[in-house]
């Protein structure tokens, strides 16, 4: 809220990574009289939407949802699969892969860390090269970050899946999709993901609340026989009672009203076309971020995340201030850096359910606040867009190409 | 609808001259249970909107709310005070003027319009001749509209009183602030105004549905003679409910629950403020608009609106073209030219419960538009625009003043 | 709200004969951001409810939406069918017809009234009589109020058109249905109706704000050399715009899409079942009155009102101070006696959205009520409506049957 | 919905024991853009909501919010303070009892459970003389659920305490007040209650999705060295962040926009109003079931829970069968019997935001549902509820008793 005024015109813009604005037509679904969780129009909704979430992850198994936000389908995740004392190898793309190792340590496993910089997503050699020190497979599961919404790099998947094979190890594979599910392109079925993480307020533009995990036939059979100790997270719990549409305690039912929408408008714009708006977005506000010479936190272009960017601000200046100032002038809400980024980036989020325009909007708050936080940059960010934009539009749309 | 897609993404930017975007806390004001209105709740209700809604209007009278659009209110600021064939001095300020002229004739008035070429606001000396010419004051109001929605140009309501003042002329002064009302500053009381007509869905950030006469004494005096025939419309069937904090018919209760939330949102603002806002947005536009080395309608500095600014468009370019071709890529609606405007101008909406950051993404879709339908321009139109908000918030914000 | 307490606990039970209860489908639909009301997707929203609405009023022919509460639509139809001095004949079924007469005096009309002491709908033979005497055809048209709200009597609306035929009198036909549609079976085309009246706030569900004219060939003919005054009210300004989804001024944008979903509403339960449901209530509701041994007002149960059933406190007894003490007890809302019927009657609403066990709610209010306001009364009426429910089920659902 | 019909008009009544009915403004708070969850507005929202919860919970003392249902807090208050091996004494006073004896099972717990016979709540006495064999102090925690919503039995948990200290055992006493809290009566600071558990969806008004625990400092200490493996239950990794007015992950955003409303609307009723209010409820509901003839399942007046209701059926007669029926004709939900009590009893919900009148809805459907299913009753429960609530009308209030 500005301090030369009590109340703040117009709309907040909302640009972190997540949780991301949630469409109008998502909030009115859930805003709706609770059902009996034990009822037959209950039952209807619980079939459909633990139908119809199988397509966004990409895959024909089951997925679980828990009425818990996103740190919850971690710790469901580890602790459905493994026992105390194993082994799990996972790798450091930033703040958030750190927080699922220290969460493994707390859970009573023993994770193995491959250290990175923070500045690229997972790698696979390195994984590949780890697994076959493993002779004894005392590994019992890989855990990667699909998109460090720390950093904003996006691990590759399905190559880290090719190295597990190339390895030959036996190893589960688990993945944390919580900032990429619905945003960037993800195939939990075709890239051999036994355990897919994700939640529900970020590609999926629902609030905090829901989370998932999406389980290969592998993953259930591993449940069997794992010793974490659980309840709520139990997948065990959850499949008698999911077969009939129903959970085995009070589920979130307006949650799921709006997971219920929110499926439904993801499939009539098409994922396709939603990973593509993703990218333009990213791209757009990359090419902000070079016109204005300032340095993306990704190193590796190949890593680009389309969700959010991190941008490094010059030494000397703190980010936390930049955004204060930005929050303060121009009421948006910008990321700030986690842990060891603290003061050093600051993440743009362009993700969930947005377009052009808002982008435009949110890369001119950018650029003004780089020049009222004193922070040196070059004009030109949001011409660049602009540009990038228009022809954007002109590639799309035949009708606007002619009028040129 | 962008062509290539069957869902829009994002929020729909709504930058037209009024219905104005509604605030989510006034949507949800009015998404409430109807009341009872004839009972106890509805009374506390009616007696608090009907005594704030004053403020607005900056008069110390009763102000009379009707549950109809705008276009009653003018028929009900005719009907109260006028007899068939009365004359009514009306100054051309452009489409919305001559609508309301339009209207007297149907309501058998005899309207003498002073014509103009719809580039200014009234001019106060122009009546003022008018008025001296009518020795027997055969003309018994004098019509103006405070802000012509059609072309972006205000006029100089208080200056208008003295030009009626000065000729000595006894009548009535009506005035529309349909689309100046809570953002451009109107003083119903100080500038002698005897008819105030407006509506809920512009400054007042509502949607269409209440309309409003404020009414000096002089007015109520006049409507006890006039003979035009009314009874929906009639303030005389109105005064005895009001006084009861009720109303002779069903009122729109759900969207006096809206104008309940808008008073309250306006006061914490702050009227003086919201004025201050809207100066700002149409100051950038203005800006903008020249740096793209493009023609702003209304010629006169003085009369510039804070609410919208009408831009032409080059001859051999068509405005409509230019709106869809926006529309169609970047999901924002535009105000179109109105009767003899039709393809010659655009209207940029920059009023209602807005921010800097949403102008920013209106001028951004404008100068990407008009690349897109290759209108000539100069670049640099929402660079200027960046660059007078930058200064505007150093200027109003002393911790960002200090990071220069 | 209760004395006692500064909150009041659960949902208010609004048992006027209207505004009715908005379902929550309607009020989300309305809690969605303001359209351009020029622009593309607003016209898709215009030209469907344009074309559905005439469903509702079983016509083929043109139905008017007026942004204004239905006294305004009772204007209109006046006003485009009629010049001053013309005489109107109209019955007094009660309140609400001596309004619409007054209404026409205020117009400038001449309305013949035929009294009658509102305990019964309008009377066909005492129309074809008084038509008969009109040698002249003096008699402009003829106004019969369809469910007349203020005592819970239908006139029989087919019967009265033959009458006017039997007469051979060419008077127009305009029947007010603003308390029946939706909830009694109206035909506007099959009866040979006119100018059918009607509001958004009874059996559409909808918040007050929208009003209808529903026109046939014969009114829209009249309305081309009527001479009263309008132009808020005006149809020829109307029908260009709708012709192409639009409307001539701002339109109630909102409460349109309320009216879209509305309708929806209606055809998926369907009409006659609508019809049915809005019976089983009244009569349910007359059986409670029966039982406790109370008056119905409306004499002729042929005239019995489905939305509303009117109900006479024994002398010495004051209704309105009933209505407070189950308003304060309760918390339902009652509806007043009108006029001449002050502190006689309360009418209980059983229209719009409702159910069995809503019926059951109020009537167990009004029993609990008249043991508060020690009304002599018999115990059983809540008992008597729970048999004539239970057996209703029974019919309707063989299922249901077989349990007995 | 009724099988004759498409659609279901007038609103479900959902008279089961939680979810409860969410009142519109809470509905309506939650329906609010998101929040940046580590920005300073949200952060004044976090602060406000753990300050104001305590005083729901009676204590001054820490209170832990979830973004989880309420099974989550069960588990959170097993892992926050006992070691695996742990022995924790239960009480058998339903299904609830019964699943939470199950999950410490499963969490490598070793629960003695007193097993009872689901028509009481739990026995200070027994408890007593359990603790008292417990010499070596090896039961580390004694778990009692307040109000068991499978049976309607309400635990006396202030005796619980004293008991416990009776026996002299340095036991923690951990509640379950998910069905009472804001309900009935519960005080975690008077009765020393060390872990107090809840969730948001009865007596809070709110959808699922929130949960709660209330600590004492005695709980915190234990805290330290308690073994069970968490993360997402941890209150250590709660506590640094509640101090800011943050949480560690992404908190149920929404949700506390709505607990926010719902204290304030607690706060406004007062506390003890809201539990007269059940207790009235609740006294209605039991004569209805003795005017019925039919069986209340708890044994003990004693423990009669103001939430619910669990009624017998009687024998050759099955409850399913009988809310199916009441379902299908009369669009209410009833609670079902839980697992030995399946088909044998239904429940009668009769907490959160209700009234009188709604519970005279739910007794009319009862009724009639009896008939329907052919399950043996006398008429006159609907009476006997009737008379109850009009003589506690007059109790409270003196405007009402002076009709007499």
């Amino acid at each position: 809220m500005p301090s030369n005024s009590t109340r703040v015109a117009g709309r907040h813009f909302l640009q972190i990574p997540g949780p991301t604005p949630v469409p109008d037509r998502i909030l009115r679904a859930m805003d709706m009289p609770v059902l009996d969780h034990r009822g037959p129009e209950f039952q209807k909704l619980g079939r459909r939407v633990l139908e119809n979430i199988k397509g966004v992850f990409k895959t024909k198994s089951h997925v679980f949802i828990f009425p818990a936000s996103g740190t919850g389908a971690w710790e469901a995740s580890l602790t459905n699969v493994l026992s105390p004392g194993d082994k799990v190898l996972m790798f450091e793309t930033g703040h958030f892969s750190t927080l699922w190792k220290n969460m493994a340590i707390k859970l009573g496993l023993e994770p193995i860390f491959i250290e990175a910089d923070w500045r690229t997503g997972a790698q696979p050699d390195a994984i590949e090269a780890r697994l076959r020190e493993d002779k004894n497979h005392e590994i019992k599961a890989v855990c990667v970050v699909h998109n460090e919404t720390s950093t904003g790099c996006v691990s590759p998947i399905g190559a880290v899946r090719k190295a597990i094979d190339a390895a030959g190890h036996p190893a589960l594979y688990l993945v944390d999709t919580i900032s990429s599910l619905a945003s960037i392109d993800f195939r939990h079925d075709e890239w051999g993901v036994d355990v897919t993480v994700s939640g529900s307020q970020k590609g999926l533009m629902l609030p905090p609340g829901l989370s998932f995990n999406a389980v290969s036939e592998k993953a259930l059979a591993a449940s069997k026989t794992a010793k974490l100790p659980k309840l709520f997270w139990s997948w065990e719990e959850m499949i008698p009672h999911n077969k009939n549409g129903f959970f085995p305690y009070t589920p979130g039912t307006n949650l799921l009203y709006g997971l219920d929408a929110a499926i439904d408008m993801l499939n009539e714009e098409g994922l396709d076309n939603v990973f593509a708006r993703h990218d333009r977005h990213a791209e757009a506000t990359r090419r902000a971020v070079r016109a204005w010479g300032l340095e993306i936190l990704c190193r590796e272009p190949a890593h680009y995340s389309s969700s959010l960017t991190a941008v490094i601000v010059p030494d000397g200046h703190n980010a936390d201030d930049f955004r204060a100032k930005v929050l303060d002038a121009f009421d948006m809400s910008l990321g700030t850096g986690l842990t060891k980024l603290t003061g050093k980036v600051f993440r743009i989020g362009h993700l969930g359910d947005t377009n052009d325009l808002t982008i435009m909007a949110a890369l001119a708050g950018v650029e003004m606040g780089l020049e009222l936080a004193g922070i040196p940059h070059k004009k030109g960010g949001v011409a660049a867009a602009m540009e990038y934009f228009t022809s954007e539009a002109r590639k799309n749309q035949p009708s606007l190409a002619a009028a040129e």
